[in-house]
């Protein structure tokens, strides 16, 4: 269906009027709950209950039917039995209500796909726009609307929470109270039947009060639409996402319970970083990063200091630094500056600043305050274990003061707290004020790694979406011609065709049918030449003997001709030769794969990684998907982790990686734009040093079978 | 210094008296803290403070010197400043004290190495041994002595202690207490300058109380000792270390910090996997794992299942189940069998076994009961999202009910709640009694895997220390000629000549200095072959037209021998060639890299990894260290990224595994017996289809410089 507006979506949002069809008087309903939560929750617009039956509810009369509400209703909440609602759509439609929340579950997740699209159908004929079904509501902090069923207590705040999994959404509504979140919405989007969260995200987008969008995914279905929607928002705020089924297990259980493909999670993972996304591994992670985010300002640089009093957390705590990606200030003259006045003699001056077991709070004080004064210093990372020396008394003050003073200066500052009940219950007052305290050294750095992956992201961007010029009806006609011979797949000069068409370089190839052509077509390449006998007859050429390899001269061609015609009659008597295919003998260089395929979830996807043997081993290859941005595939190659082979190891120069760059664009525009085209891949592209190319030396084309 | 034996080393951990050396009556110091501890702590033994001051401290009389004691000591705790520890430790002596805990810093820790080694050896003169200096002191539960000066509460259970760290120590004491974990023993082991962890693990092995041993290490000093005591304390309980430093930049604060030497990282993973320890990321992690470990049986199987309320948890669950090695079970039929009638029609009877949102706790009790009593399954994972229909006040009984029901059956379970309030003081609540419930998915799935990785690990233990015949004198004779020549690596031929000895195939290889010769050794050698010129002069032979490779018969080889000689001579003229090298040309196969070397912590330890150019890109490698089974480098290949080349990709055969092993077996004996040899790289050996054997094909051997 088409992309909702923003202007339009914020009547969703920003209803000035619900109805809720299918409200109950049986406090064990949901169409009671929802107008219970609607009333507690402190609606700011009308509300209007719906049910045949008629009477009161909770003091609001209900109607029989919305069309007998005479003013303008934006939002419906449909929790009428599964039956009924197509005759609640339906209803909704006529009195021109924009948004339906189907609550009601009994859909495609049990297998009822009939009644799901007769709704969708239903609804497109009015331009009824449905949230759901198989969800539980919608809570909107703007307009303190909570329609759902879930609990009453909710706290507004900066995150914007999206849930694919209504149960999983419910019981989020609660932790995030007693983890002190605070909410700007939570929706879940059930089935996904027609809007879907890139259309949540273009009110989440401008949204003022929401500081964060919070995204858990289970499967991804109009794949490009969601790209653009969420580099659209990484650009104005940071989106956390949550996937599951990461592993293959997981995804083959997430398959079976939303009924939606859940493509590879590689696939997945690197088109959350080109997008900018932060991916967190589970709800735990994702809700620290949301309540820091929220919170915290995004420094402006990227260096942090460790201050601590024991070493062995501070070595801790330079390893989490290393794994969640955060920078340590080393200084070392700068550091010795600073510091020397506020560490003991036996302390350490280096990062981790260790201003030893003896600190107390006016040493943490000191330290911290000089640190955050420091121009060069970002970021600060406090740690602490419990000592006799530390008047416990003193240490939420000193806390509540160095985070203050660092917000002030508009850098971040994490606490680590570790040892008893004391250093608890201070973690848990803390907490409640929103000040990032832990009692785990990993956890304090995990959203500080969030805030700079983010930042990262920003600093890098620069939206220059790629249109790569491209001679589609070509490429067509050669499709059209293999699939006309029920062939699924491209022969290898079709393949090779294509790469013509595309501009991707290929290793020159003649097909010659005379020892004359042969010498000629080997003078028109450059020796040294490779030649192998071209037979549908003759499959494995090289037992045949109908290859030769690095053929020096126009002797060798002569001889090698000779030989594999005979060879080849020898070998497969009655074989028809075709001709003898005389190529470039191409040089070695670094063996990559690259290619484009059709994803599940994200339609046009390129790729990129180690070739060769090692392809199925190490399966060390990175994605991108549309809409794609050339910057964008650098960031891909420098996702392999073999990338250093393009940068030349052992003294050798690097790679043309820019020349790779054009055949990942190539042909990721031939299978975005040629539609017959399901996967092209190209094993090994040899590239070589800076300025001398890139060559795809054996391209595999399949084709779509829709 | 000699390892301590186990009945001896009974005596510092149940000693029956102590005497604390800087017993002080000033509450402000340590050696107050000390005594009080002690006596509030309710320790079974005598106790006896120390100080020339005399005195009284806590109603206890102060003796001036321990030689004034009567009694015999048992354990003497120093807490007297760093000057007067050499004088403590003689006094100890004198009074035959068997083990002294010097509390006291100021030692190798901030530079003082003569002081502590002045203390060593008076400690040695009289036989004394030390734990520290530069530790907090020692808590044993089995006699009720807290000698630290910590916290005073601590509860006494099932898990031991070893921490490297005094601070984190420390504040572990108040962390385990308010966690619920209880203590079987925790000390600090400080500068280890003579009882290190390794001596400590030799009481807690038999120690009936100690179900799990966590230690904190920041490095490793005695590797072979250290690996000797792991792998029998493995044997009868588990192992859980955190060793900080894992990152590049944290092993450097570990060095700076420690004084000790952090060997790479990947050496220490690789190790701890050998010994079957379990290593954990941080402190919490490792608490979660040893709380469970200490309250719950390892199951007889692997088989788990994931029962659930919410399809979304599932997934997530399955994907922490990967993540963790949990194996989930998958018998379709008996799940169909077992759970069809304790699941809703629109539930799963797959696993993860989904009960729906709707589930009451009646139907949490019975589905987990149905599966316990399923002689196939062996442990479950019961996760629950807060939702209305489940009446909260039902909740603890059913989850104590059901830990209770499992444990009856030597059957595993643990519980993720997920929601607000009430369900957080439900987690608090069940948690005080230790029974396994947690406030997300993957912290459930964590302690489960931790068990299953060491189930396993005591599966799969053979304990068949190797010993490899190897004519050491023959090495060392090269050696010594080497070291004669000032020369701290091995020649080409030198290397060979020990790979002969050591009985590991390398190409054959013939040097001759005649035509005939040459084409003697061809036929001896068996065709293709290879030739290289041998000359000191030369050194970039390719370039001088000094090789010739795949040579296949008698007249490519006089060809080639006078090309050889032609091209030498014209490109280097003058050169003295001392012969031409006729080879084996070395037939395609698997590249792994192998090799042996000693290693800072460690010791010999031998390795093995993904050869060829992607040693420095991919560093793919594994490690194990002595003593060594030969079943652990099985498991050592199986640990390289890319094993399955060895199991044959693309069609190919599996490869020769066992000739693998040989090899690196031979390397390990070499460095692990010939003291002057540091370092052995095989870099490509290559490894045939099985029974087809492996060959080094290129040894670089390094001698140790002292």
């Amino acid at each position: 269906m088409e992309n909702v507006s923003i202007s339009d979506v914020r009547r969703l949002f920003e209803p000035q009027s619900v109805a809720i069809i299918g409200a109950s008087q049986d406090t064990g309903k949901i169409g009671y709950k929802v107008v219970e939560n609607i009333i507690v929750g402190g609606y700011k617009g009308k509300i209007y209950p719906v049910n045949p039956r008629g009477g009161e509810v909770l003091g609001l009369k209900i109607f029989k039917s919305v069309e007998d509400i005479e003013d303008a209703i934006d939002v419906a909440c449909i929790t009428v039995p599964a039956k009924l609602t197509e005759a609640a759509v339906e209803s909704c439609g006529r009195k021109g209500i924009r948004y339906a929340l189907i609550i009601t579950s009994g859909f495609s997740e049990i297998g009822n796909l009939d009644l799901e699209k007769r709704i969708v159908a239903m609804a497109m004929r009015y331009g009824v726009r449905i949230m759901g079904p198989n969800m539980f509501g919608m809570y909107s902090a703007q307009v303190s609307l909570n329609a759902t069923f879930g609990p009453s207590e909710i706290n507004p705040g900066g995150v914007a929470i999206i849930t694919q999994s209504g149960a999983l959404g419910l019981a989020m509504i609660g932790k995030t109270f007693v983890e002190n979140i605070g909410l700007s919405t939570i929706c879940s989007i059930g089935n996904k039947c027609d809007l879907d969260e890139a259309d949540l995200m273009e009110y989440l987008i401008d949204h003022e009060m929401t500081k964060v969008i919070f995204m858990y995914i289970e499967g991804v279905k109009q794949g490009e639409k969601f790209i653009a929607a969420l580099k659209r928002a990484t650009r104005k705020k940071p989106v956390i996402v949550v996937k599951s089924g990461r592993s293959k297990r997981g995804a083959q259980a997430a398959a079976s319970h939303t009924g939606s493909l859940a493509g590879a999670d590689n696939v997945f993972e690197s088109i959350m970083r080109q997008c900018g996304a932060l991916r967190a591994e589970d709800v735990k992670d994702a809700f620290e990063w949301c309540k820091y985010i929220s919170n915290n300002p995004i420094p402006s640089g990227d260096e942090t200091v460790i201050v601590t009093n024991g070493g062995g957390i501070g070595v801790m705590a330079t390893d989490a630094c290393e794994k969640y990606g955060v920078t340590l200030y080393d200084n070392a003259a700068t550091l010795k500056k600073v510091f020397a006045a506020v560490t003991p003699e036996f302390g350490s001056l280096k990062n981790p600043v260790d201003i030893t077991g003896g600190a107390k709070a006016g040493d943490y004080d000191q330290a911290l305050r000089v640190a955050a004064e420091c121009p060069d210093i970002n970021s600060a990372i406090a740690l602490y274990c419990e000592t006799a020396v530390f008047d416990i008394e003193e240490l939420p003050q000193m806390v509540r003061t160095m985070y203050d003073f660092y917000k002030d200066k508009g850098k971040n500052i994490s606490f680590s707290l570790f040892g008893g009940a004391k250093i608890r219950e201070c973690i848990e007052d803390l907490g409640k004020d929103k000040i990032p305290v832990y009692g785990n050294v990993y956890d304090a750095v995990s959203p500080l790694g969030a805030v700079y992956a983010y930042r990262r992201y920003l600093q890098e961007s620069s939206h220059d979406v790629m249109d790569i010029d491209l001679d589609v009806s070509a490429i067509n006609a050669i499709v059209d011609n293999a699939k006309k011979q029920d062939r699924y797949f491209l022969l290898t000069n079709e393949a090779q065709q294509i790469m013509k068409i595309a501009g991707v370089p290929i290793p020159q190839t003649i097909i010659v049918t005379s020892l004359a052509e042969a010498v000629k077509a080997a003078e028109t390449i450059g020796y040294p030449v490779v030649m192998k006998v071209v037979s549908k007859d003759i499959i494995h050429k090289s037992d045949a003997g109908g290859v030769a390899i690095n053929l020096l001269d126009e002797k060798e061609v002569i001889d090698a001709y000779e030989a594999i015609y005979y060879n080849c009659k020898t070998h497969v008597p009655g074989a028809y030769i075709e001709g003898i295919e005389v190529a470039e003998m191409v040089k070695p260089g670094t063996e990559i794969i690259a290619g484009a395929k059709i994803d599940p979830s994200f339609g046009a996807i390129v790729m990129a990684g180690l070739g060769g043997i090692y392809v199925e081993v190490m399966k060390d290859v990175a994605f991108r998907a549309y809409p794609l941005e050339r910057r964008e595939l650098f960031s891909m190659i420098q996702e392999i982790r073999s990338y250093k082979l393009l940068l030349g190891v052992r003294g050798e120069k690097a790679k043309d990686i820019e020349r790779l760059v054009d055949t990942v664009c190539k042909v990721g525009a031939i299978v975005h734009k040629c539609k017959g085209i399901s996967d092209i891949e190209i094993n090994p592209v040899v590239v070589y040093e800076e300025g001398a190319g890139a060559k795809a030396v054996d391209t595999r084309i399949l084709l779509s079978k829709d």
